[in-house]
């Protein structure tokens, strides 16, 4: 199998290609109240301003791709979720990556979304691969799959590679393809467990050399509880795309990060005559002229 | 052949072990008048205060090893190259990484040495290994290896390999073990060639899972021409590392490369708690208080 899988994911008007032959594509992580409180009070009273903030400067700060989440205890989910990718969509047209644990929202979503979307996420637990695969096989739809099953998240990277294969089996078995599938291998706090950023590494060279899957990972994380956080994960972000990481999900707004991922673009020869990260230059300039 | 053999060098009084089981050992690069005038002109006229401060900060700074070049056009290498160094133990104590060009001044460096020194370098070329193999053999010296031979520098990963077998192979005959060579893959400008990045990463990964030496890198060339170098230097450092690379040559008071190096560390499960990205923390806070 080759270890270059192409995955599409696409809005009514953009198409987006993620490959390790192309450079890094970020998914945007900022669309979620999850621990931001001014999110959350915002959508709470229906003020959807800063949501069509974040999706801008996001997608200014190359963000290709926009993870949208809108998890508000108590409230209407399939009908938020609706509303938050409505006021999104207005404002930019880059694909959204549907972020939701709710199958009654993702169903909404997927239902009114015009594009391809990516579904964030299925993991190997029973319950979730028989709710959230077929709605992917409905809707054409790529899919995050997480690495991680009824028995919890595995302690070894070979025991995540195979609820890696056992995601990208089920989907196989309803007709989804690998290409559609973008496992993430979990990064936890290295703070707890110092070995959490090395098995992460690991989980994706394996499930890399053999599915060929694109990877996804969110990578704030794993620096959960350390001072100077951002280089950690501006660190960590270039070694997994070193690893085989294509598509992270994290804020291309925090300067180290971004930067992090041009680099690395650029270090895996994805750069062209170094294009790209001129440009990047030059806009950083002129946002600090 | 395991793939974590352990290399060590040493002055009179202190042993650094090299090995991908261990922290990242940083070589600093500053001691060396090529490209840097003020160092040149210091040299020239036989002052060796700036030496001392370079010896002193980098070790601060957490090197490990210092690499000691006295290329001075029109000195007397051997006499120069035996001052700088004694200079640098007035201050430090260190071991030291001999960077010479001139078997001559090898030689005379080798011989006032009290430890085991790491010489800067062989390379595939016959007048290199006929010259410098033997002065490692006769004074015990660990020695890198750059991946260049008589036909010039490979233009693919498999045929640097193939040079970094054959320094291997020659240095055996004569009784230096692979624990004693540590291969450059020779990281060139990524201006002039976008693949350059790439082909060291990849050079890396290969001799390593081949040969398991360690492996050292001059990691600032790779973004010569290119603005806000110190980003790109730092992201591909720890690609290498990822990839391989454990004592890079570098210059650790770059705030962004010696973060680099820790994070990739921490990264890599070889700093247990996060104990010494937290030292360098509070280091960084006391420095800018």
């Amino acid at each position: 199998m080759t270890n270059n899988l192409t995955t599409i994911v696409a809005s009514k008007s953009k198409t987006v290609k993620i490959s390790r032959d192309l450079p890094t594509v970020i998914i945007g992580e900022r669309i979620n109240p999850t621990g931001r409180k001014a999110v959350l009070a915002a959508l709470k009273e229906g003020d959807f301003d800063i949501v069509r903030q974040d999706a801008i400067s996001q997608v200014e700060a190359g963000a290709a791709i926009l993870d949208v989440n809108a998890g508000v205890p108590g409230a209407d989910e399939p009908a938020l979720l609706k509303q938050v990718m409505q006021e999104v969509i207005s404002v930019t047209d880059v694909p959204l990556c549907i972020d939701t644990a709710d199958p009654e929202a993702l169903a909404a979503a997927l239902a009114v979304y015009g594009g391809k979307a990516l579904i964030n996420s299925v993991n190997g637990e029973e319950r979730s691969l028989e709710a959230v695969l077929p709605l992917a096989r409905e809707y054409g739809a790529a899919v995050i799959g997480l690495c991680m099953d009824d028995d919890g998240i595995p302690e070894t990277a070979e025991d995540r590679l195979r609820v890696a294969g056992k995601i990208i089996e089920r989907a196989g078995k309803l007709g989804i393809g690998p290409e559609d599938i973008a496992i993430d291998p979990l990064a936890l706090t290295m703070g707890a467990d110092s070995n959490a950023g090395r098995l992460a590494l690991e989980t994706i060279e394996l499930v890399v050399k053999e599915f060929g899957v694109n990877i996804t990972m969110g990578a704030s994380n794993i620096s959960f509880g350390m001072p100077d956080r951002k280089y950690i994960n501006s660190t960590f972000i270039a070694m997994a795309i070193h690893a085989g990481l294509t598509c992270p999900i994290t804020n291309p707004l925090v300067m180290e990060v971004n930067t992090a991922v041009l680099a690395a673009d650029l270090s895996m020869g994805r750069d062209e005559y170094g294009m790209n990260w001129i440009k990047a230059y030059r806009n950083r300039q002129k946002a600090n002229a």
